[in-house]
């Protein structure tokens, strides 16, 4: 059994948490965001990548949900004092991580290679793909003009409304070897309760990889990252209502309309099942909450039992 | 009143604490060594400009006499658990530095102009120089081969025996701008308590530096850095022994025969004064050792009264 999932940051590993508790983690592939990976002081950033593996790994922070726990912040403080840019948050291990990955990088690595000894150095036994190898960046254009994926969402919050985004560089980019196959060949592909704007279209924007999932015969099952009404984390709300029309389980699963074939949705959005019926998907409702790992454990569950993987 | 100072690591920062102390720090400039510079980890690491900046701010680890004090090391566990280098001592502040001065480097600035915005900011009023902005390293030839300086120091120990030291570059570096000027303008140049071999002379090889030294009126002191035919860190006397027959303050100043004016050597060597002026020399006995304020305070004040700009 094959398990392939579209994967952001928080939302996404938090999910990806309980799957590996559910199934074993070697049947999962991770095909992560990459579009609001940044060079920062010389440094290059993968923070939805870096997410997922710290999540996986046990040392991620667990209120915020992203940093390595217990880090310290001795470089930026004295980068800060140098007049270097501090407005991104590094901490000193998550440091580490960037010049091993910025030097290989800079040799001619490919990020995916690049990656894959940074899942096994921290023990991760599921497979982690970038989207691409390429470089694809969001921009998102708000009243403010046209602002880079961290200045609208790290400098100023993301408290602009989003008129509309763009993913720089993804129509030259091709998908990072492995991408397609395991989409193509997974006995179900999942799309992580993830923001669809910020986290999972920068992915299908990538040159292949939409068609593929969209030419699947198995099932696509999306965990709504909508809980009546309200992203749990980020704009994903606002997003949709500005992008979409309503912040709602429907909306995603428009956004996703040409390759879904299953939805979970929280179960304060029970009402909604029938209108996803309507749609042509087959949808139940369950806990989509993932504060804890019995959470997790139940969400990863839920999925699969959609999809017919778990009969329990 | 101005003072120039030809200047290594540890020995030279120490010497450079006691002179701030004695003389104002704006009549100081520092002509630094950079042919101990590396890249590791993707990082230009200039220790010697480093220490000299660290120790003046009063931040520098007391003990060792280089690094931050109390500095956390984060960063580079992270790094050597993911298979980065992790041979050479990078604690998380002093990346801080280092990304900070690697960035503005890519960017095309040249050092002398980093390092001077980094001594501002650490506080310092000495001006600090690079000898060049252009690469200089040091290798140095040893019966396992030649050897580039931090392997043969930090890696290897300095444990084998330097056969023939090459500054590879230096006959294609121009000093940086206001070294000359600085040389051939102070009233008084100082070779501080530095290896010949690994510091001083990798300045000096950058051309119009040691003729430009050569061609002052004024006096040119030499501290002596060996005490009783030893280094008081590090390995000068043993390459002494082996580069110049002897490890005697007499040796060092035959590595300066055709500029030296001066030389101060410690209150153990005083028999060797006589010989000093034997060779045209003037020459004194005082303390050297430098390991507390006082003691720095003391030799400046001993190598400034030999010169005559302290009368007392």
């Amino acid at each position: 059994m094959e398990l392939t999932v579209l994967a952001g940051g928080v939302g996404a590993a938090r999910f990806l948490d309980g799957l590996v508790r559910v199934v074993p983690p070697e049947s999962v592939t991770v095909v992560g965001n990459v579009a609001d990976d940044l060079e920062i002081l010389g440094l290059h950033v993968s923070p939805d990548l870096d997410t997922v593996v710290y999540t996986l790994a046990g040392v991620v922070e667990p209120e915020r949900g992203w940093g390595l726990a217990g880090d310290t912040a001795g470089a930026l403080a004295v980068a800060s004092q140098l007049g270097g840019d501090d407005w991104f948050h590094l901490s000193d291990g998550d440091i580490g991580l960037h010049l091993v990955r910025t030097e290989r990088l800079r040799r001619g690595e490919p990020l995916s290679a690049v990656m894959r000894d940074v899942a096994e150095r921290f023990g991760l036994s599921i497979r982690l793909l970038p989207a691409t190898d390429d470089p694809v960046r969001t921009f998102v254009t708000t009243e403010a003009g046209e602002l880079d994926f961290q200045t609208y969402f790290v400098r100023r919050r993301h408290e602009d409304e989003a008129l509309a985004v763009r993913y720089a560089g993804a129509e030259d980019a091709r998908p990072a070897p492995g991408v397609l196959e395991a989409l193509a060949g997974a006995d179900a592909v999942v799309v992580a309760p993830s923001n669809p704007f910020l986290s999972i279209e920068p992915i299908l924007a990538v040159p292949g990889i939409r068609r593929t999932i969209a030419a699947r015969n198995g099932p696509v099952v999306a965990v709504s990252p909508i809980v009546a009404g309200r992203a749990i984390k980020g704009p994903a709300d606002r997003m949709l209502r500005s992008l979409a029309g309503e912040a709602s389980a429907r909306a995603v699963a428009g956004r996703y309309s040409d390759f879904l074939t299953h939805m979970l949705v929280d179960l304060a959005d029970a009402e909604d099942v029938p209108a996803l019926e309507a749609l042509g998907l087959r949808a139940a409702a369950g806990p989509t909450l993932m504060a804890t790992v019995e959470g997790r454990i139940a969400v990863a569950r839920e999925t699969l039992r959609l999809v017919d993987i778990l009969s329990t």
